[in-house]
């Protein structure tokens, strides 16, 4: 079996089951009694919120703990609500942006969802445009989940903190993969999520800048200073935090290792006639590789794949089984033959280049048997 | 160290853990993706959701996992509001519950609190007088947390049933100590903690009655049928689930050996003079034992119990931090100095004679040594 599925889940790190085994035996006493069961339990918790701030360059009282990205990016939209009215997002979002921002819609809010041209890149002059004293909130994510296009987030953090409106970034996919520093970026509320880094799923964080007010989206026993009731999930936040140390100490070695395959992979896929490779090529996750294979169906390659004991994705692994077409490759402007022909490789920590090279045989075979019997096969001359 | 708080929460069964034990190794694939690693974690959702509705009498796709008993309670609360104003409730629900109504009543929303009489429970009566047509939601908590008394449900739903009331019970401290199931009990939701039945922290469930109507609480990529989206705590969820099975199996035995253990243990400690046994005698959770030491503050009584390796709480542990009086007692009409000297003992599985004989020994100094130093020594003559 073949990994390439790395924006979608990750493994749990060996070190990081370690660190989380004890809270999974005997440290099992609730943070919030006051007992040595409880101090232990409360102890390191305040440890994992340390590691999970220092690899975003935070304070750890700037932690709040979540059960997952979804979580995180809904509290900071509805968390983030005042008198005004208008709030700015991308089109290239995820849903648990998007879907919060629909229902805010239905609520009465005006969302204006910014464009972004064919690499997936978001235009400061719309954002300019689009700010008005109505708003009360921007949300732009950090690098995308399906193409993996970075944004300028310090061009636009500039541009917020002038006109005085929080912003939100959904770094949910960059976290891990390149460096982040929330004062360098500017940003005032960050999304985290353990399991895209090789931490265990269930566990996630949003950084929120000191001196941000946020109204808390679960309330209860007044855990987490009141800003996220509910017992906490000790030993999901200790491995979330090893993930993170972990992830922090080799993050250059890492990110180096995973771009020379991506670059790699790209390199060897690209000999294969009418592919394109989708997204920017500069500003780009060290991780992600998207492509079009045109007069295939991504679907039937990952099917194709899947036989072959390769795990890859067509884009989100949040939206694939809802069958709709990506949202965000139509905002890049994509038709739609270029939409159904696409598959994402998304690669990990764990990659070796082995693995790529056994990949690239068999895609190369399969896409070539895929399209014998393409009816665009006369099109193309396959 | 004697473990006596387990109403606060509980040590992971060691089956549990082993049943947890691959999905935090190489079975890691996101329940969304279609490949092979998406369909082993998938089954392994279903599998547990069918364990935790067992538990219940419920069917598996009643079954919505959450991150834990405080979401479930907000996720019916907020989750059932339509264009009608009043909620009832009681007045000594877990602090999930109370806290959301306050909202709501920041809202506009009229919310009713039940009263209660001194052994907690709520009058059926009163519930039949609050009920209006503007009613959209009653929630009465099956078993209190930190006195144990046991609601007449039935009544209730039967109740709620007659004037087409929606009816949610929080059910957190009674799945796994006494037989339970949604269809005879009556109730449209119901919400339930693993990590209060020896299971891990991070998640729970809320049980939904097939054709009610929920808006969901967190929205996103669409998981769960679109009712609690984000990728799902796979670990979580299975170690929930064989938490289930493992205490549905052996929940007779289990309950004997905690009422045994219980009722000796309150059998003891009346033996010290001017102590109270606080709830109800009949209707209550085989595993609470609530008293008052009259003349000693519980808090001094969990210190020193903790110097001597045992774990207490004065009641709620998701409360006892921030130091405010138990609205539970308060609501049962007990004095200042009564709240004070409250001690909750909450036995669990692994508890043994020999701990809690142990236990009652130390127990019984401590509280002869605090009542010697007592300002009340010469009221009580102690």
């Amino acid at each position: 079996m073949i990994y390439l599925d790395n924006a979608a889940s990750t493994q749990i790190h060996n070190d990081v089951l370690e660190a989380m085994r004890p809270y999974l035996g005997n440290l099992y006493g609730n943070p919030s009694s006051i007992h040595r069961y409880g101090r232990l339990t409360e102890k390191a918790l305040k440890n994992a919120q340390k590691q999970i701030a220092q690899i975003i360059g935070a304070s750890p009282e700037e932690i709040l703990l979540t059960s997952g990205g979804t979580e995180s990016n809904n509290t900071a939209l509805f968390g983030l609500l005042n008198s005004k009215k208008k709030i700015i997002t991308t089109s290239i979002e995820h849903e648990s942006i998007l879907e919060p921002c629909r229902r805010l819609e239905e609520l009465g809010f005006d969302v204006f969802y910014l464009p972004v041209d064919d690499t997936g890149m978001i235009d400061i002059q719309s954002l300019k445009n689009a700010i008005t004293d109505e708003t009360c909130l921007v949300s732009v994510m950090l690098a995308n989940n399906e193409v993996g296009t970075i944004q300028p987030i310090k061009e636009i953090s500039d541009i917020c903190r002038q006109k005085n409106i929080p912003f939100h970034s959904d770094a949910i996919q960059a976290v891990g993969k390149i460096p982040i520093n929330v004062s360098q970026l500017g940003v005032d509320l960050l999304s985290i999520s353990s399991h895209k880094l090789n931490g265990p799923k269930g566990i996630g964080a949003l950084y929120i800048r000191k001196g941000i007010k946020l109204t808390p989206l679960i309330l209860g026993g007044g855990q987490q200073k009141g800003m996220r009731s509910g017992t906490e999930n000790v030993a999901g936040a200790v491995g979330f935090g090893k993930a993170c140390e972990l992830a922090l100490e080799n993050l250059q070695e890492n990110g180096e290792n995973m771009r020379r395959l991506r670059d790699y992979t790209i390199s060897k896929i690209m000999e294969i006639p009418h592919v394109m490779y989708n997204g920017s090529k500069e500003s780009r996750l060290p991780n992600n590789i998207h492509l079009t294979f045109l007069g295939v169906s991504g679907e039937d390659l990952i099917i194709k794949l899947d036989e072959h004991g390769i795990a890859a994705s067509t884009g989100s692994a949040c939206s694939v089984k809802t069958q709709k077409a990506s949202h965000v490759l139509q905002a890049m402007g994509f038709s739609h033959e270029q939409i159904t022909g696409s598959l994402r490789l998304s690669i990990g920590i764990f990659n070796t280049k082995s693995e790529i090279d056994e990949s690239i045989i068999i895609l190369k075979k399969i896409v070539h048997e895929l399209r014998q019997v393409s009816p665009f096969k006369t099109k193309y001359n396959f």
